[in-house]
């Protein structure tokens, strides 16, 4: 990630888009794990690249991007990955909201000129 | 939007995603706009819902969702959100990215059993 943003290739691709609310539970093996994920999923054949924020309030939004479907389904069998999920749920979400998206378009604009793209 | 999270028709529908990063100018001015255009996006035909957080860092997602692609497009020629993306660009954001997708599948997941559903 740059500043937050990732430098991702011209559409279309895939991404997928996590919604969550945290819980106030073991904030520790929560931010540990987050790491994790996100040293593991750079090794993962497919990916593109990844933005997440989340709000004082513990909503926050993840969209990880991938080359294919069939990327995003060999994440999603990642054994260590399928074992954070149920972490996610014994442990430390309250909600979550996942959706699959095909990116079919892009464009980005920055201050100071050094990301800016045409939108098709 | 409910506890974040909006309420969404099964897929498909597309959605806007907006990944942006604050500047620390003209907290209430920004702040009124963009209270004003959930306000004006509610009014628009094919809105379905949005989810929106924002990370102290300053580094925020969005994702507004629409039934089609021309009801986004018909969003974007709002004259009034047009002159707000205006002053996003002059005043409020350093830096965003505007990524176009289908959603061409969800899953929830709620602690208490409220939004359960399954993936297709």
């Amino acid at each position: 990630m740059n500043d937050g943003f990732a430098t991702l290739p011209k559409p279309p691709y895939y991404a997928v888009i996590f919604s969550s609310r945290r819980n106030s539970q073991d904030e520790e093996g929560y931010g540990a794990t987050a790491e994790r994920m996100i040293e593991l999923v750079q090794r993962q054949s497919g990916f593109l690249g990844a933005e997440s924020t989340r709000g004082a309030d513990g909503f926050g939004i993840t969209v990880a991007c991938f080359d294919s479907e069939a990327s995003i389904l060999a994440w999603r069998q990642n054994a260590e990955h399928t074992a954070a999920r149920e972490r996610g749920r014994s442990d430390w979400y309250d909600h979550f909201e996942l959706r699959i998206a095909k990116i079919e378009r892009a464009y980005g604009w920055d201050r100071e000129g050094r990301a800016k793209r045409s939108e098709e």
